[in-house]
């Protein structure tokens, strides 16, 4: 088992990852949450079926009183009415505030349920079981929660770090090659920003048998990066923002398509070339440098390039937004393994990308 | 003008209490929100034709763009609904990180325009304007900002600290005498709780127009013994609970009266006479302190007793409820002025009581 310390004061935690872990949580939980009687379990329509039962025998077994509750699987669960619904059914559990809230799933169910657990009794403890890679290496560290509104995605949260995260590997074999690919993106993504001996290991393990035999390694390296920015910036006030290398650009193509069409890693792969190539274009990256990210991408049959027109990027850019200011601050790299942050005008960015 | 100054580290701020402060609230908000450039204020039904008007010319005047929103006046409102429509209309008004959300009326428009601030877009700043007694001299210290689930009360919520509180004391001119008195019931709580002197003088000073003769030195008092106890223990884990001085006995009046045949204040006024009867018989309270409360309440028209039976009590007390123990904790005077905890079996203080 590998062990990670995520270190911001009162509301330090740790996330332990480990095969099978997922059947040693309610001993895991106990020791963290010693106080709580009962655990409200969130989960979703896929993951359900496949690791509820495991989980429920696991809590109970430790003695805990356990109350589940199933979403729709899905971006369109987190929203305001699933929240009030989650609220109403953990307060008619008996939950108490030292309870404690649990989460089995990707980020929609993480996001959602660290949300109502932040909220419920004006916040009760959170334990995050992701099940898919992206929430893995992505939502389990940060403690940002949130639900969709009609004007956008997690534009109503707060921040709520959870009590622990566990992690399985094993969890990953029943994910779609495209699944995992998704996960894969935000992976890259670490080896780009901060670690170029990262990023050349796996470029050295481009299949996913060749990652999941390293499997825990990869989720703990990926975790600590995530660490080393979010301790920094807890509230997300600057430095955390080369986390969002790819994320812009990736945005314009999710919009593009829909939300539909590709999914969010997908159009980050796409998003991390683009942003790399506008980098050659500014004299900030080395000219090399996209052509090494579709070369990690390819493998794993993420698209490294994504068609969209003007509009799109100036929507996705926010240069029609009331109130959003004409500059943006663009995640840029300067070598492989290290991200710079530059402010530039929305319009000089939107003319060199289209 | 007189200003208290709340303590709380980062998240400190100011409370400026002067009659027509109402009419400066432009450039108040400019000095603590500089880089806000929108403001959406949430009203009631009630408030919105008295005083948005005033308000909206010296938000006009002071260069900010503004939105309004007016939710129907009562304790309905505080509700799931209610909060998903004040987020998507937030963010449709334009609303960024660094605007603000504006407050004007009673603790229900305190309550949930502040929990909608505290997540929308992860948090943005509030600014309270309280218009009743009983939001200026309760809800607008202590940052807790709620929704009322079917569950019951403020069972969804959060902490999030005010920018600025403005009281503008002209406001209290057109409550009803019952709210007034409403509010009035937790004036004469504080003194009980916290100062004698302050106590003496309500006693002294009984009549509503009395009161106003000082109303600016009430205000400043119940405030700063409110700011007090929350400076010691801002997220409610203890010491906050003498606050509760009449809540929990008063909570079964309310709900013996399906939160209808008798308001907050009335069921806290009762409520503290029966605690202070309670304190007595335990050998807490001195024998004269009840008739001292019951006096001071009198005049202004609150009820000393409301008749209430043994299922409700214990309805209120929680003893049915899983999990929330076989104990309570009484708050209780030792003496005028002077409030402690008091650790029970539920059972042993419903025998008491009935």
């Amino acid at each position: 088992m590998k062990t990670l310390h995520i270190n911001l004061g009162e509301r330090s935690y740790d996330i332990r990852i480990a095969p099978g872990i997922l059947d040693k949580a309610g001993e895991e939980i106990k020791k963290v949450c010693p106080k709580a009687r009962r655990l409200f379990v969130v989960t979703d329509s896929n993951v359900f079926p496949l690791y509820l039962t495991r989980l429920a025998n696991s809590l109970t077994a430790a003695g805990f009183e356990m109350t589940a509750l199933t979403v729709p699987a899905g971006e369109h669960s987190k929203c305001a009415s699933e929240l009030a619904n989650l609220w109403e059914k953990m307060l008619a559990s008996g939950l108490t505030r030292t309870d404690a809230v649990v989460a089995l799933g990707g980020g929609v169910v993480g996001d959602l349920s660290g949300f109502a657990a932040a909220t419920a009794l004006r916040g009760v403890d959170f334990v995050q079981i992701p099940t898919t890679l992206l929430a893995q290496v992505d939502s389990s560290v940060g403690g940002k929660v949130a639900i969709d509104l009609r004007a956008g995605k997690n534009l109503a949260g707060c921040f709520w770090q959870p009590k622990l995260v566990l992690m399985d590997p094993d969890t990953l074999n029943t994910l779609s090659d495209a699944t995992f690919a998704d996960g894969m993106a935000e992976v890259i993504k670490y080896g780009c920003i901060r670690d170029k001996d990262f990023f050349d290991f796996l470029c050295a393990h481009p299949t996913r048998a060749e990652i999941m035999a390293n499997i825990e390694s990869i989720l703990y390296q990926c975790c600590d990066i995530k660490r080393s920015v979010v301790e920094e910036d807890e509230r997300d006030t600057g430095a955390r923002m080369v986390l969002n290398f790819g994320h812009t650009i990736g945005h314009a193509y999710e919009l593009s398509g829909h939300y539909e069409q590709w999914t969010h890693g997908q159009a980050v792969a796409a998003g991390m070339v683009t942003a790399a190539r506008l980098g050659v274009t500014l004299g900030v990256t080395p000219p090399e440098l996209p052509g090494q990210i579709e070369a990690a991408l390819a493998p794993l049959g993420l698209p490294t390039e994504i068609p969209c027109d003007s509009g799109t990027y100036a929507a996705a850019i926010g240069r029609d937004k009331k109130g959003t200011g004409a500059d943006i601050t663009l995640v840029l790299l300067d070598q492989m393994g290290h991200a710079v942050l530059r402010k530039m005008p929305k319009e000089q960015v939107l003319d060199l990308l289209v």
